[in-house]
């Protein structure tokens, strides 16, 4: 089974564990709604890339730990989207969970998919709880408080934010997280693998700041210009165009050296490469140098 | 050590590894606020009377377990007090967290308290993983869904309540996970501890009737007659004042058969009848009898 195939069926397997008979209907079907369709599955592609270059010899955790590390990503989606954050009406392409339900449903769905990843990764134990146990540690320590993403939101309510701080706990930390699970799964040290994750999710920021900058809103999804327009940080701002794409380059190459040695080093390299021009839109790539950049 | 102090001290450790100074500062105050003080820490309570009378051979765990149930419990309550839920303006005395802090703070505390409880049995695991894993698969099941207190509350959103789910779910699951959770803290099997949790959780229900039936606002801290007013099911209703007391006693005796043979049986039992005296208001044992109850 491909990596896709493998996240889908272990998505689809955790959010079966939470619905039946007994279940209230709704919330229920919120959960299924808030992770569906999966988008680009990027953090748990990168994990099983990870799992499958260290020797992959528990599958079964990888594929836990795949769906544990998304179910959490979504969790952070439905919570972003409340009314009291983002306020968004639409999340990849159809209505919001508290739009669709209700704002309470949205609360108890991302709560109940919290709860999932970390039922997720218990269940998988098998014979080898030890792995289990380090890989609930690396998402707890990545999803709250102080270093993960519930940090990473946090500082948007602070008047002085530490930038480096916002940036790694609210885009970096998952991408750390799945490195590292990625890793551990396959029986390695997780802390070998934290650069590369560190580096894999701030490619990931300047990306995001080159497609705010370049991109229409119909290529987005979202409206552009959104950083230019609050006066927020932005790659492209800072460093100019071509600035931008060198800095990621750089990057980049960063992260590949990162890699430690292992048997799918070659491979892992390769998921680099895809990923970075995927990332990056052609627009940004192709455009001819406008002068003063 | 006393229960009490332990419990104290492993609720203490688990909010400081919470903060720092890569904290957001507002959400790492909120974090704080959210479990102080700490009313009458019922769960963990009972969690560590379990334990205690199964031996209590891994104290580190069974403080671990405690604190992670306690912090389930308090998350529950910040969320809970949500404008899009219960909209409370005050809980233990002071201001609920949403009105204190905001409620962006609310949702991102609750939702970090709930990724602290599994991260404190992850780093407790120490030399018996399987025992951690076995208590995180336990507190997970009995917080979200289908069977745990996010279940409880997603009823509230049904048009069809399940009576006997929804109470099970929304105030019995916590004290299955109190008293498995105790038991797997000290090597037992959980699955022979659900009936006493079970049961300790009904008597909690009817006591909470029979609060609200006869206790003034000043002393539940909370509006009181709301279950005849909203028309909700209330053993007081249903059954008169002594058939509630009645069918309370019914229940203890109940529980206390259920106590599966361990070297504390003595003193769990002490320990459930503590606990009934403390959750019947004594205005409701010392009252008159009433002509037609």
């Amino acid at each position: 089974m491909g990596i896709s195939s493998r996240i889908d069926a272990a998505m689809a397997a955790a959010i079966r564990s939470g619905q039946g008979a007994q279940a209230p209907a709704r919330l229920a079907a919120a959960l299924g709604y808030a992770v569906t369709p999966g988008g680009a599955r990027i953090r748990p592609t990168i994990l099983m890339s990870v799992a499958l270059a260290c020797g992959d010899d528990r599958p079964a955790l990888s594929d836990a730990a795949a769906a544990a590390l998304e179910l959490i990503h979504c969790a952070s989606l439905v919570h972003d989207d409340l009314p009291c954050f983002d306020d968004a009406d639409m999340r990849r392409g159809k209505p919001a969970v508290h739009r669709a339900f209700s704002q309470p449903l949205a609360v108890l769905a991302g709560d109940s998919l919290i709860v999932k990843a970390f039922e997720v990764l218990a269940r998988a134990a098998g014979h080898d709880p030890a792995r289990a146990v380090a890989l609930i540690d690396v998402l707890a320590v990545r999803t709250g408080m102080p270093y993960g993403i519930c940090a990473g939101q946090g500082w948007e309510s602070e008047s002085q934010i530490d930038l480096s701080a916002y940036h790694q706990a609210k885009t970096g930390a998952l991408f750390i997280a799945a490195t590292q699970m990625g890793a551990i799964a396959a029986g390695q040290d997780g802390a070998e693998w934290e650069e590369l994750g560190a580096r894999i999710g701030e490619a990931f920021q300047v990306a995001d700041d080159l497609r705010d900058a370049l991109c229409d809103e119909a290529t987005l999804g979202k409206p552009a210009g959104q950083d230019d327009l609050h006066g927020r940080p932005n790659a492209v701002r800072q460093l100019g165009l071509h600035g931008a794409l060198a800095r990621l380059d750089d990057i980049l190459a960063g992260a590949i050296a990162s890699i430690p040695a292992c048997r799918g080093e070659a491979a892992l390299a390769q998921m680099v490469h895809a990923y970075a021009d995927r990332l990056v839109p052609a627009t940004a790539r192709n455009r001819p140098t406008v002068p003063g950049e």
